[in-house]
């Protein structure tokens, strides 16, 4: 993320984040269950060693607070004499501070911590590309909701926003990459966990049906962010080369994909001793189209609802996209243009709008 | 520090605090040689275990890359076969994202991360009164200029800001305090670290002279702030209420107040395990009034420059005095006019303003 998207985030302020993305907490604690049976497969010494958990791409840590109540609880039961260190990662420019302060109890939010004893809780700007922490130290690793960000594009997008929409050599280049920080992601893990460890990972994909992140039946939104955003070109107020600068960092991966470094006994990861316990797919419905649909609520409510949710992962990528000889000034107000467009199409037309998530869980563990 | 703060200190920005603090990096690059010695005392088996340091109150942690780069050098060559784990400690509305890009060498300041080979930056926020890390997992722990602060105030300050300028019954107050909590902070400690571990703790106190921060002979820093906060109360641009609640949070403990812990052979601290092994008063002279004596600059300039080390830490302060009923921008105003006012005074008289830094540094051992 560009320093100068940093007033636009900052903008949003504390808590924004997680209000947004009820949607991403019903992800996790719907899938608390899959962190839970791990757990009960694993099988560690009540040694008074330090039993290590990380959370990578936590962003706040709000989504995660009720899952990690539950796994801390029980890992608590498992091995009452051994402290317990939780290590919140995410890129260098992210908050922190309200990362504390969510898990710290310091916002209101039900936390573990004062709750389950002996939980000390750190933080890492590490990315889960490279190295977090030392070989040999790590029980249980987690990630939600944040693997299908790759480390830099591989290329311009000509005529759409994201892979999913891109022609299919901008695709291939784009799963080129995702291959590849998915073999670093998976390959750093292996060396960080302990024998017997595992490794939980809730990803974006695309399941067999083709279906991923807001599309699933009804209308795509990735292909709405693209149609608005190429409208705002051909009207000028943006340039052809912020249009073909703006890409997501992203890689939606299918389920074969995911699999594949797990599958090849001569390649590194099954070298480096990660074996594959459990994969599936599963949708979760979008609780703003949810709400919508069962109360009767009014297609205005369900926009002005509905666009904050797309609008706190979406927006750095819009906002990069534009030249860095505009205003910050300027810059909002394209922005806040085209989310408004996008929230006017929403609510003059509702039918088909939601951003159901559609995630690959994937468990894995360590031989030793 | 209150919520209505967050605006002010964030308007400083980043890289604010490290420029403005110069002197706290001459602080510990003069005395990093106390922590070198300390290492050498230490005879760490090169086990493979992970050796851990704290830099506990390490705010965005710039005034300590240069003495972490030469002390992590040193155990790279002591244990060459352990990884090292850095957890930079501060309260949790600290702006840890800066902290980690400077330590991750993303701002352009020099750091050790990359350099030194093996070593994995992490973050906690829980206060240093309280327990950081789990029993026993600490090697080095290390602060500076931090443990002044008091987890809060015991009383109103009548006439002054500072205990420094307190009465007698309010001083005496701040020094029980002061000396509860530099006991919680020392039983923490050792709590955390293992046998053999080493404890360096840098921290404002007051010398056999009687001198202490901006009180080393000119003019009292210290009764400035408060004579010209009272003329902003008897001017009625405060109330005297506000002047009241104006309080700094902090305890400036004599040499005798810090090693009294230790000398006692029935007290907590020493049950506990931990030995005085070095303690010292130093003063580090004011880099600006340096600046300002040795090079003939004006005045005017010096003023300029001066400020804002002040400012740094000691705005949250006047601050967090006023009442919550006022506007941010009314709050501002005032604080503008006190520091300008200050500023002014210093213009116009240059010559005794110095925030020299009067220093006792403490090593201590954890017996095993
Ligand atoms: C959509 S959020 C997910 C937050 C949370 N895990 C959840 O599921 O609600 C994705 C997060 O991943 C972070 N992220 C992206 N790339 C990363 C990397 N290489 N290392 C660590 N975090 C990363 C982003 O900064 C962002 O905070
Ligand atoms: C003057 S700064 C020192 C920064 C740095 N160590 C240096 O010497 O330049 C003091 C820092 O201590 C922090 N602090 C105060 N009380 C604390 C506590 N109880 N636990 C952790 N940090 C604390 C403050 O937030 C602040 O960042």
């Amino acid at each position: 993320m560009s320093g100068s998207t940093k007033g636009f985030m900052a903008m949003k302020g504390a808590g924004y984040y997680s209000r947004a993305t009820i949607g991403a907490k019903h992800v996790m604690d719907n899938a608390a269950g899959l962190v839970l049976d791990a757990l009960e497969r694993m099988d560690p010494d009540d040694d008074g060693s330090v039993f290590r958990v990380t959370d990578m791409g936590a962003a706040d840590g709000g989504t995660s607070l009720a899952m990690w109540g539950r796994v801390l609880a029980r890992v608590r039961e498992k091995v009452p004499g051994r402290p317990i260190e939780i290590v919140y990662t995410d890129l260098p420019r992210n908050d922190f501070s309200q990362t504390f302060q969510n898990a710290l109890g310091l916002t209101g939010q039900e936390t573990y911590a004062g709750k389950v004893p002996e939980v000390y809780v750190l933080a890492s700007a590490t990315s889960f590309h490279e190295a977090i922490l030392p070989p040999g130290t790590l029980d249980l690793g987690f990630s939600a909701t944040a693997s299908h960000y790759i480390a830099s594009v591989p290329c311009e997008i000509a005529d759409h926003v994201h892979m999913v929409g891109a022609a299919p050599e901008e695709r291939a280049a784009y799963e080129a990459t995702g291959a590849a920080d998915w073999e670093r992601m998976l390959l750093a893990r292996a060396q960080e966990m302990k024998p017997g460890a595992r490794l939980a990972l809730f990803n974006f994909g695309i399941d067999e049906e083709g279906r991923y992140l807001g599309n699933t039946g009804g209308i795509n939104m990735f292909d709405t962010f693209a149609d608005l955003w190429r409208g705002l070109r051909d009207e000028g107020v943006i340039s052809p080369a912020e249009f073909a600068a703006t890409n997501f960092p992203q890689c939606y991966r299918t389920e074969a994909q995911f699999t594949a470094p797990f599958l090849d006994e001569q390649g590194p990861v099954w070298q480096a001793g990660l074996r594959l316990e459990h994969v599936e797919a599963r949708v979760v419905r979008c609780p703003f189209e949810h709400n919508y649909s069962e109360t009767g609520q009014g297609a205005a409510e369900f926009a002005r609802d509905y666009i904050p949710t797309l609008r706190s992962w979406s927006e750095p990528t819009f906002v990069n996209g534009l030249s860095d000889n505009r205003t910050l000034e300027d810059k909002a107000a394209i922005i806040n243009e085209f989310y408004g467009r996008y929230q006017a199409r929403v609510a003059a037309n509702p039918t088909g709008h939601a951003m159901d998530y559609v995630h690959i869980y994937l468990v894995a563990r360590k031989e030793g």
